[in-house]
């Protein structure tokens, strides 16, 4: 039902996604703008009441100044955030879960836009250790999934009459291209954004998706670039400003042939850079959950202004920290005057204007003030780029005072994104590399690409990303030669990493108790099979039930499909009793077996009016034979044999009951369909059903739009007022079911199982047996990991 | 069976992938030096002998020497194609089938890969307008696929004793990733080679496969790199030279800060320049198309050496055109001087070394010669970065004496590939459209953005891939902000061109008949349902089977696999026979069954023993229930009540025959699994039976290395030695069919059944009935886009 398409649509869906693409390239600009507005405003305040300070002795007042501003600005994030607590946090394990197959309530909302992408430029602008790329991410999945609907939830005025892409396959394929989208615009990486959405929520390689996707993702990044390029240089129409986070350009001093920005030797000390970037990873997510446990046990259940009292602790800390930090801390050495090496280096000159004299003599500066009053993207561009030294020292303090402040911040209520912290953590951690080989040792290195690969190292110890986070770090540095150190260290960091623990994300993903689903499953699981894991007791409903069972069942349970099933008795004919509810479901399963035989003869039937010559012997051949006519002989003769012996619950007025004797809960059921909860509320409250005195036929038909009007959001049964419903009324589901779900017989392995359930995007799976019975149904919560284990364990008990 | 993985394959599995990235890379070092070394030998003697000749007037001598060397070249590559035919062409089709899940013989054989490799090398220094990038990208494909086999079938006496990997699946994994890597090592693009061979070869986005491709290609863009920075420069261990084909640095001089390499004005004009170079490409595509089909029809049933002449032809025509136009065409335009206006571009020197001055005076060169006695790469250099002009007629003669060339020669029996010429071509149309601008209308444009934009919509014009090409061009031209031109102009050329014809890969992969699967089927075909498109007529064996029936089956019929199924007659009992065939057949039958009180019960049992609280009552209230035994009584009733009751053909001691009535042979089959043929074959070999006075299980048992023993040539039916086997005795096929196959029921969509197909990469899907009865079975030859056409014909016709 939801995979139909068609050409006009195919040109909606590619407007759709540009549109995409360029409302999350201006998302991106205002989150920027408003950054970089409020971050100057701040710095230039602040700088100049140092300088001035610096002499007079004022500085606590200027300490003063910047905490105001910071708490402030943190403040109203934490605010917007209290408004619309799924704001809080990086938003990728919320996407990660939604495009694994999870619904978060909340989570694609206009109003969770508002916050987000309001809230991430405050507590970004509030100088919290923090990015604003996860954020922009999660902003981009919200477009996505909104935009296509054309109307909104939060805000019920908002609505077209657009009844298109209602379904949670388009849904979920236009949060991909927007994620997608919220990654090129961060990064300036298309390439990678559409790999993180493939990673990230991809099951099958669809390759019209992906080419949209990638579409969507250049739209973004492109228009961000022309408005930034526009806005930033007055230069309208020429496109120089990539992504939000941009590391510069690494090269070689023209004139010096002896450079290299890496060579084969480097890649060892690469390596051993991945495994202690793994290992340092792994401390920070041991920490951090450590953490997140302690949130969730002491302040989550505190009232909720504890946690914006948090938000403001850890502003003014931060304050505190870096204010002290350069006072006491920084060193003042030698500015290096790019005129005496190169004087064509534009770039150098960029990187000079973020350098901070502050507490220092003229023609000095002081490191640790340039990395900490600075934005981080200028505190990478320093790291990566400035040819001046840092000192080790100011290296390790900051490594370590920026290690435990992300780490903390990284759960606070507040919009906080990862990578940047992570990136410049690691990139002091890689400088700091550089310069002991570098000044200690007395290696011919470029410090640039020591910082870069140090800053990959953490962040891939702690996020566990691999193929898009390579190619978002390629893309970023614009330099595909850096392709092998990058993956690389990736993959050192990773492993190392994974002999620990799991990526940040996925911890938290797991600290939510969300059901994500792996990518496969472990080899020892195929010991398993389907009827190992599958859930045995069924809930069902026959292909004619009364609207009183419906309603208890529905009223009752909390599953979201049923299967649609008739008995299986050799001796059914013998409990038929005078009812009509039997009838038509015995009916119904004498009608919608497909046999050979039966098959063969509708074929020849109508291939006798078809000019073909293979199979005109067949069909004669066939005719000979005497024209069976059983499947005819049999309604009629059911009609006509009815007679009235008791058996109990043959028909199900009502749901399996606790009276029920063993024989009676699980005997054999045959397998026609699944209907889904929100099918059957959607038929019980527009009234499709027949009295017992009718045929099925005089059943009202509902269309394809009716069934998917109340899109995402269908009524719930207890909404349902039960005086308009005539109990005793039979509603025929048949036309409604999927007829032909995938299923697997109940001795498939584990991994085949999961394979189908994963890559299919499916959500109910029922087992049937060899002879078409149902005997268990599997959800996404007989395949996650803990659950295997459990029935793992079972397993080596029983045996 | 084929998909159990352990952490020690996964290692050998990371240093496989990494031995063939650098294999890959190493061949193409191989073929990178010879190709250079041959090219240079040849121009520069013929360089020589025309600058004499110029003055002399012995021109006719230096069109000689010309001659003599391509033809010889030519000659060698084309018979090194006679001695293995499939080594003609690009090779891209093969691969492009051969991932897509069609076995071409001999597609991945040693033998192939020596004469494509040393084949491309002479075609290439040859002169023909041949790339050797296809080429690339098929031994890297062989690589991957020769490689963990640890064997040759070519050469016996490779072989070693390493019997992983022996499995489509896994060949196919490792085909992927050699295939990306001959990208990766071609263009110097290991993202674009990685999502070339998702493009062509995934069905689904398989993480773990994802990461060692690309990582493969990885190793084989920087073993690439590093042997040519060494051999090249002299500088071992720097990585200096990404891939064979780079299309070097667009960047604007230093000074100049307004030059923009594309504004958003030329966008427009990037998207005329797509639709020209879809239309161009249809075009080429059209003529190709006709001159493959004259070349089956005319040329290959001929002797072989007419092939080998046709390649003579061409490359003598392609001689005397190059160098006729060169002296008759050409135009001696100004030198430009580079020192005028930027002397830090060390790269404009390079330019200029490749310029030739063929014919003209001092000071000015003959532009048409620069293009023509260049390597190709050099050529499209000239046309990227050279600041000098070429005169639009040179131009325009060069593009259609070009692309009338390039469209003859591909299809010519030499290894060739298409990418280079197609780009040479497309650069000469996009420096056309340049000049134009520049020129005659003064717009104030980057030439060079220009001819690369020709490039791409003509390539994209001609080959049509989307998603790869993009990231394969961004990557060669190593500069992001191409991104969005490349994408845009690469959309429009393909729509373009799909509105004419497909393709070039596609029409030769059509021309083969190879039944190639596509994407996704178009929504009309939702009209029709798996019934609709199976195979009804099936040949099936028993769980228990004699001898004699298996062979007759295996050598009256060519089908891979055979679906075991047991009689389903309500009256079965009636006609069982004192036959423990059919006993066996029916004993077989009842235990398979899983249901759902049977379950249960198991379940029970287990869970006693077991200590766990939810499940307790159920078992307690089962044990109240008194234990039904049902099934045991079943087989010992089963034993005691045989009877012989004549039926003919109730078990298989023969195939179907052509005697059966319609009843018979459309009689009711209830599913068990799948066997193949090979399996059939190997059990017969290893004479796998028992005889019929024994129990099924004194059949001796057979390992999964015994079975995957031949891996991947299986023995044939028609090399048994059939006087080794006892006809009356019996084989159990039930321990090694597959009882776990994915089935669909026969009302399924189109859409459905062929998700799954093509997703899960089946070979034959079961269409089961509700009541488990198998009612045929679709095959990879059911659902090509030809079949379904036709199926939906009927559909119409019949309604």
């Amino acid at each position: 039902m939801d995979n139909k398409k068609s050409s006009k649509y195919e040109v909606v869906r590619w407007m759709m996604v540009f549109v995409i693409g360029v409302t999350v390239g201006l998302v991106g600009l205002f989150v920027d703008f408003f950054v970089h507005l409020f971050t100057r405003i701040k710095f230039s305040v602040v700088g100049s009441s140092i300088e001035k300070c610096t002499d007079k002795g004022c500085l606590s007042l200027s300490l003063l100044e910047l905490l105001s501003f910071n708490v402030i600005f943190v403040f109203i994030a934490s605010l917007l955030v209290l408004i619309e607590p799924v704001a809080a946090g990086s938003g990728i394990p919320e996407i990660k879960s939604y495009l694994n197959g999870i619904k978060i309530p909340g989570i694609v909302r206009l109003r969770t836009f508002l916050c987000k992408a309001a809230g991430v430029l405050f507590s970004v602008s509030g100088g919290l250790f923090v990015g604003k790329e996860g954020p922009m991410i999660h902003s981009g999945a919200i477009v996505g999934a909104g935009l296509p609907q054309f109307q909104s939830i939060s805000f019920k005025r908002i609505k077209f009459d657009f009844p298109y892409f209602r379904s949670d396959r388009d849904k979920r394929d236009f949060v991909s291209a927007g994620a997608a989208a919220g990654v090129a615009a961060a990064f300036g990486a298309p390439i990678g954004g559409t790999l993180f959405s493939l990673e990230e929520g991809s099951s099958f390689w669809n390759q019209a998706l992906t080419w949209k996707v990638l579409f969507c993702s250049m739209s973004a990044t492109f228009t961000l670039n022309f408005f930034r390029s526009g806005i930033n240089f007055n230069k309208w129409g020429s496109f120089q400003l990539p992504g939000l986070l941009n590391f510069g350009e690494f090269k070689c001093p023209d004139g010096d042939k002896n450079c290299h920005l890496w060579t084969a030797v480097d890649l060892a000390f690469f390596v051993l850079m991945g495994v202690v970037g793994g290992l340092l990873g792994a401390l920070f997510n041991c920490i951090n959950k450590c953490l997140a446990k302690y949130r969730i046990r002491h302040i989550h259940p505190k009232a909720k202004f504890v946690r914006v009292l948090e938000s403001l602790l850890v502003s003014m800390v931060t304050t505190v920290v870096i204010f002290g930090a350069s006072i006491l801390l920084g060193e003042c050495r030698d500015l290096y005057s790019p005129a005496a090496h190169n004087s064509s280096l534009a770039s150098s000159e960029d990187i000079n204007s973020t350098i901070r004299q502050f507490f220092c003599s003229n023609r000095t500066y002081n490191d640790m003030a340039t990395l900490f009053f600075n934005p981080q993207e200028a505190a990478i561009h320093q790291l990566f780029h400035q040819d001046s030294t840092f000192s080790p020292v100011t290296l390790s303090v900051f490594f370590l005072l920026y290690f435990l402040l992300a780490c903390w911040t990284y759960g606070v209520s507040v919009p906080s994104g990862l990578f940047v912290p992570s990136l410049l953590c690691g990139a002091a951690f890689g400088r700091l590399v550089a310069n002991i080989l570098k000044v200690n040792m007395g290696l011919d290195i470029y410090s640039g690409t020591f910082a870069l690969i140090g800053a990959a190292a953490f962040l891939g110890g702690v996020v566990r990303m691999t193929i898009s986070l390579t190619v978002i770090l390629i893309e970023s540095t614009n330099e595909i030669t850096y392709g092998l150190p990058i993956m690389i260290t990736l993959m050192v960091a990773k492993w190392t990493g994974d002999f620990f623990n799991k990526g940040i994300y996925d911890i938290h993903i797991q600290l939510k108790g969300v059901p994500l689903l792996e990518w496969e499953t472990e080899v020892e699981m195929d010991k398993l099979t389907a009827s190992d894991i599958m859930e045995p007791n069924l809930t069902y409903v026959y292909p004619h039930t009364r609207v009183q069972s419906l309603v208890s069942i529905l009223r009752t349970t909390v599953y979201h499909a049923f299967p649609v099933v008739t008995e299986n008795r050799q001796n059914e004919r013998d409990f038929m009793k005078g009812n009509i509810l039997i009838s038509n479901n015995i009916r119904f399963k004498k009608s919608s077996v497909m046999t050979r035989a039966g098959e063969q003869r509708r074929r020849c039937q109508s291939m006798k009016s078809y000019p073909s010559s293979e199979l005109r012997n067949v069909c004669d051949e066939q005719s000979a034979v005497e024209e069976p006519t059983e499947e005819g002989e049999d309604m009629l003769q059911q009609m006509l044999e009815r007679r009235h012996v008791p058996y109990p619950n043959l028909y199900p007025d009502q749901s399996p009951s606790d009276e029920w004797t063993m024989e009676e809960r699980f005997r054999p059921l045959t397998f026609h369909g699944l209907i889904l909860r929100s099918q059957l509320v959607n038929l019980l409250i527009r009234g499709v059903c027949y009295s017992e005195n009718q045929s099925s036929a005089s059943q009202p038909r509902l269309s394809y739009a009716e069934m998917t009007e109340d899109y995402p959001r269908y009524p719930d049964i207890h909404d349902l007022d039960l005086s308009l419903l005539n109990p005793r009324m039979i509603v025929d589901v048949t036309p409604y079911m999927n007829t032909s779900p995938y299923t697997v017989s109940p001795n498939t392995r584990i991994s085949q199982v999961f394979n189908l359930f994963r890559t299919m995007g499916l959500r109910h799976l029922p087992v049937v047996n060899a002879v078409g019975e149902i005997v268990g149904i599997i959800t996404r919560h007989n395949l996650t990991h803990e659950f295997l284990v459990t029935k793992l364990r079972q397993h080596y008990i029983t045996i």
